[in-house]
């Protein structure tokens, strides 16, 4: 490059980040991505796909997706006026902080958590404050009541959280409601189905708590991103001159919303995944030299004494692609294994008994 | 709301900008949104649906669509490192801006153009400085070279121009590009198929130029919103890094392969979208009391003597939806009308005639 180099004009703060990639591998069991193993059923898959055969492509989706939010809020009880819906939750978090951050200001986080919220902080000038969990990776809700009380604007409380499955106890999220009226409160409540509790409850009480869900998970669209945030309607006013106009596409939408009208459909495998969850960490127990942590959500996180590289590695020789987590704070000897349907868990547990019992011998 | 409101916490130049709503209209003859009159042909569409049933929806988009940058950099010539894609090229504008506004920092901008732009720069925290076009309503080059030499880090000239149609002269780009090797030149291409000129072919001249395209006009893409940009590809680096991961759904990105695989389909439709554009020009150039603007785009506006919003009417009386832009700088008189097929064009002109007939005759 020359003298002048328009990287020069990127924010130092965007420069510093490194680059996300992912390596592509080849599996034959995908339970990495916390994925609905279950596909949308088939004849659910063709009403969409009929209908998307007669709407023209060429015209821009509904300029408010008013139906898609009277779902969600038949869904979740909530007022459709405080709904909005992104392509992926992720979209309207980004929002909630494109409208409180700027550089000085502080987003807290616990750690680790999910990726993409210190990203987009970051991204948009913010001053990311981590606060690590426990020893027993749950979260230290002292440790948080005393950052957020010294200097937080935002906060973000993934429950479940990724990728360590704990849940923020309610008692406590009303505590730090009540402490930090002036400060927004989200919780990214991403796998509430697989939790079955919620904080949506607390929303007409608090108008300073968003609450996040998504489509990605229990609802087998991760291919179609679509998620969305709840919160007081006035917030909601704001946040929405942040989102980009026709944000969502007209399938995308019409997805969702025939989803949602179908949800009964959906709950026997949910309740599947849950039961196959509580199974899989059962076993995982009882395999020697593993720590498996409890988790509410559809994935769960367990240590070996090994290279975590070691164990991710020898799982992909039978097939199974799992995500390590070790880069994550606090996590150095762990994987995170999504929970599948009961074949595929069966032959994540008689891989790592192989594993195990091999590492062990071989020292 | 009680002693604190949590709207407080907004940043004040979010709360100081006007929620855009859009009222909903019954029509017949849908010429407001500058959308290809022509849906994707149904065996394209069929395949594509094809595919969705096939593939699993449970599951997310690539990390990276390869095979959509890979179709793109076939089609502009440009190298697929330097290829962004987004849903709507309005998503990676938003990421361009994040990775380099922050308040003190000037985005400018000709007046009046497309929306969008202003709104993400106010929200960002920028400061957006606006350069008025000419009387004739086409860009004020030197006005723009001078705002740039004095203060500006990023600019975005829509090419055609949104809502008028004129285009950048590519020398006095060159110009803007020479003159300042250190900002960021944005060209918003979104009407090029139908201007069948582009700058893209500067691209590797200038790491400074950023060139702008997208699916929803000649690629009759509107309803899955995909759009892209063309950079150098150290910059596309930082750029990526403001893109939320998994950003576009997977029936989008199929979607926009099928139709860049299919594009030799399409152009018999935009050269008859251009020729009747002429010829749309032409008829409203011989109707008394209307002035119309040249325009290389799928739009163009035309100015009366009168109210604006009495022509909307009369327009949507006779089944005709267009878009009165009055509210727009220096378009106090007009309104924008979009390219249809023949037999629409004809009804505009005649429902205009009889208007136009008959406000005279009131006088």
């Amino acid at each position: 490059m020359g003298k002048y180099s328009i990287l020069d004009k990127v924010k130092p703060e965007v420069r510093s980040i490194n680059s996300y990639t992912l390596r592509e591998y080849d599996y034959e069991i995908k339970i990495n991505q916390n994925e609905n193993p279950y596909d949308v059923p088939e004849q659910i898959k063709r009403e969409i796909l009929d209908f998307a055969l007669e709407r023209s492509w060429s015209r821009y989706p509904p300029f408010d997706p008013v139906e898609l939010r009277e779902e969600l809020a038949a869904y979740t009880g909530w007022n459709p006026e405080g709904i909005l819906a992104g392509n992926g939750s992720n979209e309207i978090i980004q929002c909630v902080l494109e409208i409180i951050l700027y550089p000085g200001r502080k987003l807290i986080l616990p750690s680790p958590t999910f990726t993409v919220y210190k990203l987009i902080g970051t991204v948009l000038g913010g001053t990311v404050q981590e606060v690590p969990l426990k020893s027993d990776l749950t979260f230290d809700c002292d440790a948080i009541e005393a950052e957020m009380a010294d200097s937080g604007d935002v906060i973000i409380l993934c429950s479940p959280n990724n990728p360590t499955g704990c849940m923020y106890p309610q008692d406590r999220l009303v505590r730090l409601l009540e402490q930090n009226p002036g400060t927004v409160v989200i919780v990214d409540e991403a796998y509430y189905e697989f939790s079955k509790e919620t904080v949506a409850g607390l929303l007409g009480t608090y108008e300073n708590l968003i609450v996040f869900r998504t489509f990605s998970k229990a609802f087998s669209l991760a291919g179609l991103r679509v998620g969305y945030g709840l919160m007081n309607p006035a917030l909601a006013r704001e946040v929405n001159k942040a989102k980009l106009p026709y944000n969502i596409n007209f399938f995308s939408i019409a997805a969702a919303i025939k989803l949602l009208q179908n949800r009964d459909i959906l709950s026997g495998k949910i309740d599947e995944l849950i039961a196959e969850r509580e199974a899989l960490y059962t076993a995982m127990n009882t395999i020697n030299g593993v720590t498996v942590y409890p988790s509410r959500s559809n994935f769960m996180i367990f240590e070996t004494p090994y290279d975590p590289e070691i164990i991710f590695r020898e799982l992909l020789k039978d097939g199974l692609l799992v995500r390590n987590v070790s880069s994550y704070p606090m996590l150095s000897k762990a994987l995170r294994v999504s929970v599948s349907i009961p074949d595929d868990n069966r032959r994540f547990i008689t891989s790592l008994v192989r594993i195990m019992g091999e590492l062990e011998t071989s020292e």
